[in-house]
């Protein structure tokens, strides 16, 4: 199956208490891509770049295995710049300079040879460009989106109309909590699935993830880490990693959607041990194997193997 | 095996946004003993009530099963008393009044016939009386304790001398951040095994529970539930089945503590679904393990079976 990404190539200046970075690789098409071509030999992206994007940054993708050919060039423009700071405890990062550039201009064209994309992922843009997306893609298999609180805040009633036309929405507890408005994550997830997505992921960061879908609740750990570098493009990759996984399954069901969570948590868990994708451009697939097979000693519940007989009586 | 849970006998006044009951049955000890009574007939529970505990609610605790031998009725004085207010989001708790009565001066004294005790649960209680308990008991098999913010804060060496002699801690995030002085968890869970207790439990609430035991990490999710009628008592009741259900093994290894962190859960998640201890009075052993199942069901990543072949080959 093909793997369509639709968002951000971006230049990323990121703090963390363990070092600092300007101006690398980043944005939410690149992440996604790179990690979804681990699993899927076909992955599209569709994005923009300014005139100042080097060469380099290209290679990068290029070298990744990913298409470019929905790789605009705005040679009017810069690219999309994001600076932002980590503090101590990793949970909450303060953006300290957001330059929309040529982004602010992008609408997205969809190469005539993506239209028959089979796995749609939509990283966090305005939901009016997400539904012009969709409007260029003829029939996917699963439309997977990813949102942020400036949308829920802003343009809730075009987010509204998105949520019903897509099929997986991935966001963390905190927005899940905003959209919805109650502060159960359970009744959230109820309340979001009524409003279109038929399945819904909700990241937590360090608590995991939550995989919500027809009559079916998953609960994925968080793969423990000691030290977390830098968590920049954690949920993309996430996103990237769970939507490659269902295209190399090729089917999309339950217990195929509660597999690509896991992988989808596992390569997350690779990308914040270094600085921006760096830890992605370099993993084999051994690696990837035998963090999968961590996550299922995590969270395997022993069998049971009673010594002593029935339960004691009360009362 | 035998189990002893030294700790409060209380009067609560709770306030949730689901309702509100004034003195009702409450303490640590009461939640231990009830919740570890469906796994174990032999739950041994020391205290102190004051002149004013009612005939029904040592009622409740002997028709539940529990040894009440332990349980000391102090006439010079009142229960302890506290008072609480829970806000809708259900994580952080106000406390309304703590009147301390006849804990002030509470030394417990073990009976003779439990210093034989095999499993012993110290409720969050100073940490010199904590210790005064183990001076009681010959050779336990393991020893489970809780402790709180407020010993962290103000007795941390008494703190460090009991975590020397037990075997598992029971602590939430916040406190296990508090304890190791670190904010990310895996790291803060290394810090306090390094003070004394080869085990560590983190409740996180909505979040689940982590194990930490010799070489193993497990987590165990938390049970899905949209209301949450009444947290309180949600701590002690997860330390109660899962002491109880180690009972009922008879073995502690890293199998039966995984298994009995999932007891645990179940029960808490029965405990909070109506006020007080409530719900644990009533429970059959067919619940429980319909709950169980679930648990299963929650964290169980099916086995793979792929439809297609290796990886596809990157770069």
């Amino acid at each position: 199956m093909s793997v369509l990404a639709v968002g951000t190539v971006a230049f990323d200046s990121i703090e963390t208490p363990f070092g600092s970075v300007d101006r690398i690789l980043g944005g939410s098409a690149t992440y996604i891509t790179i990690a979804a071509r681990y699993f899927c030999d076909d992955v599209r992206l569709v994005g923009v770049v300014g005139d100042d994007f080097p060469q380099d940054y290209m290679d990068v993708l290029r070298n990744s295995g990913v298409d470019l050919e929905g790789l605009e060039i705005d040679r009017n423009g810069r690219t999309f710049f994001w600076a932002g700071r980590y503090h101590y405890n990793m949970n909450d990062r303060e953006t300290l300079a957001t330059h929309l550039n040529v982004l602010e201009t992008f609408t997205p064209k969809i190469p005539d040879r993506y239209r028959d994309s089979r796995i749609v992922c939509l990283g966090n843009l305005d939901p009016t460009i997400q539904l012009g997306v969709l409007d260029q893609i003829s029939n996917p298999e699963i439309v997977i989106c990813d949102t942020m609180n400036f949308w829920i805040d802003n343009t809730p009633e075009q987010l509204y109309n998105t949520l019903k036309r897509i099929d997986c929405l991935i966001v963390n507890d905190a927005e899940a909590r905003q959209l919805a408005g109650v502060p159960n994550l359970v009744a959230a997830a109820r309340v979001i699935r009524e409003m279109g997505p038929r399945t819904l992921i909700i990241k937590k960061g360090e608590h995991g993830a939550i995989l919500f879908t027809e009559g079916t609740i998953f609960v994925a750990p968080a793969f423990p880490l000691e030290v977390i570098n830098d968590p920049t493009g954690a949920g993309d990759t996430f996103a990237g990693g769970f939507a490659g996984y269902l295209a190399r399954e090729e089917r999309i069901d339950t217990d195929s959607l509660k597999r690509a969570v896991v992988y989808g948590s596992a390569m997350a868990s690779f990308s914040v041990e270094r600085f921006g994708p760096e830890r992605l451009l370099d993993l084999t697939h051994e690696e990837i194997e035998q963090r999968i097979e961590v996550f299922h000693e995590l969270s395997r519940i022993p069998a049971l193997k009673l010594t002593t007989g029935a339960f004691p009586a009360v009362q």
